[in-house]
């Protein structure tokens, strides 16, 4: 079930559409060219958490793409809007809020935008609650690339996510479960739908590290919010350049993200890695405290 | 104007549908996630040309993301509802007609695919006749990874060009028309939205030279009934690596694609090349022939 908002000047407080029925344009450029930005936040008690973060990334996605950016207001009004009516309609619930941005119907210049709450799915936690297994796999670009060549969008969000559903196929035709990427030239970088972190517990100083932003990855809102409240709560932190080895000799390797949140790997390539469940049941009521 | 012809199985002729009114599921994959594939094919006479070859390349495009691809019988009358359609709403035009497949809306394993039919746009080809100015953009993946790396779809013609219409923007905003991708070992690669085709003259000998698929390009049907029906005319034919050396030194530099025929490239990166009115005559009517 899904309560879909679109922003829309003539309804201030976002416009409550069927999510039943068709509702974009077949000539709309996110459906035909991949062209517009997003992001998925979690709501929990009726309340999007981590909202400012994710429209400032969101902002900064449109950006990269030359796409005006609707006002912040008007996302956060119909984010309310939304959760109000799927309170309504699902009951009290942890929801998946999707924020979508597309350059519209090709030729008329009037972007589409527009906000889709649903409940959490029960599979996506339980799934990640057994361990992730992992494979490795070359993103095809070298850690270095991003801000020499704006045009390939390498920090921005974008609709164009074909590659990291393939990427998530093709891990899943090899029996495992989830993609780290790697550069052309051997870094960590991140998931097709999340970020990496290690943990790494040295001479009693327990240290967060998590590949550079530089590298042409997405800057996650969750890592983020993560490592500040890690940091607050004794943690060290760290940024890459991080190698393969790096993961396989860490005391704990996570995906994280907004709706799965910490999810613990437990393979790589194959090969078991170190996992702690005390570690990540730590860092998610970190994180959670956090939200 | 538009005509819209879905493919269903309840309408063996294809469903026509009002392409001025919202048709698609806001949570289609294809606009959430540019998770599809398409193609763009001319009409002429109400004839869709080269529709083997696209439908071929199509069905490759699909296999790449694992979609199932819908009979080709019904793709060809949904193209052929569309034409007829689109002669009686617009008369007799050339046409843009765009096949395109998603994977559907999350969860269903439903695929949607639909076909647009429109006139093609007079700027389209005024544009062209002038010569483009090119920019060189690094595409940021080297010119071997296509093979080791299929996630990466590098050979398939998906829906998530945001990059694509990014590099586009990028080279408008430096004054440029159009963009030619290098890799980043410095190989020519292929435009955005076209292949590259040169013609050098030798002792007599007229040749026309490509990149190689195997640079993870994608094959361009334009291209190849370009190839041929030069070659029935006495050319000879070549495929690269090319690098933007050759470029320079080329008698003429075209980007080819199926509604713009062959545009003539008349500098790169500000510098200019040499062209050929001639030639571009002798070419285009030797695709022309062949369509």
């Amino acid at each position: 079930m899904t309560v879909l908002v679109f922003l829309d000047p003539k309804f201030p407080e976002g416009r409550l559409a069927d999510a039943a029925v068709p509702q974009l344009m077949a000539a709309d450029l996110g459906a035909t060219r991949g062209d517009g930005v997003f992001e998925s936040m979690l709501a929990v008690d009726g309340t999007a958490r981590k909202m400012d973060a994710h429209l400032d990334r969101m902002a900064s996605s449109a950006q990269a793409l030359d796409l005006a950016f609707p006002e912040r207001e008007s996302w956060e009004r119909a984010v309310s809007t939304a959760l109000s009516e799927l309170l309504i309609q699902a009951g009290p619930t942890e929801a998946v809020v999707k924020l979508l941005l597309t350059r519209g119907v090709e030729g008329t210049g009037s972007p589409s935008a527009w906000v889709a709450a649903s409940p959490v799915p029960a599979e996506v936690r339980e799934r990640t609650a057994e361990g992730l297994a992992v494979l490795l796999l070359d993103r095809g670009y070298d850690s270095t690339v991003a801000d020499r060549a704006p045009w390939l969008l390498l920090g921005a969000k974008t609709l164009s996510y074909a590659v990291n559903m393939a990427a998530l196929r093709y891990a899943k035709a090899q029996g495992a479960d989830d993609v780290i990427f790697t550069s052309s030239d051997g870094k960590v970088l991140e998931g097709p739908t999340s970020s990496v972190i290690l943990a790494v517990e040295e001479d009693g100083v327990k240290t967060l590290l998590t590949p550079e932003l530089e590298s042409g990855i997405l800057p996650g809102t969750t890592q983020r919010a993560l490592f500040d409240a890690a940091e607050a709560a004794g943690w060290a932190r760290g940024y890459g350049p991080l190698e393969p080895a790096h993961l396989m000799e860490a005391d704990a390797v996570w995906l994280v993200s907004s709706i799965r949140l910490l999810a613990p790997v437990t393979s790589i390539d194959g090969t078991p890695i170190p996992s702690s469940p005390e570690l990540t049941e730590e860092l998610t009521a970190l994180l959670r405290g956090a939200l």
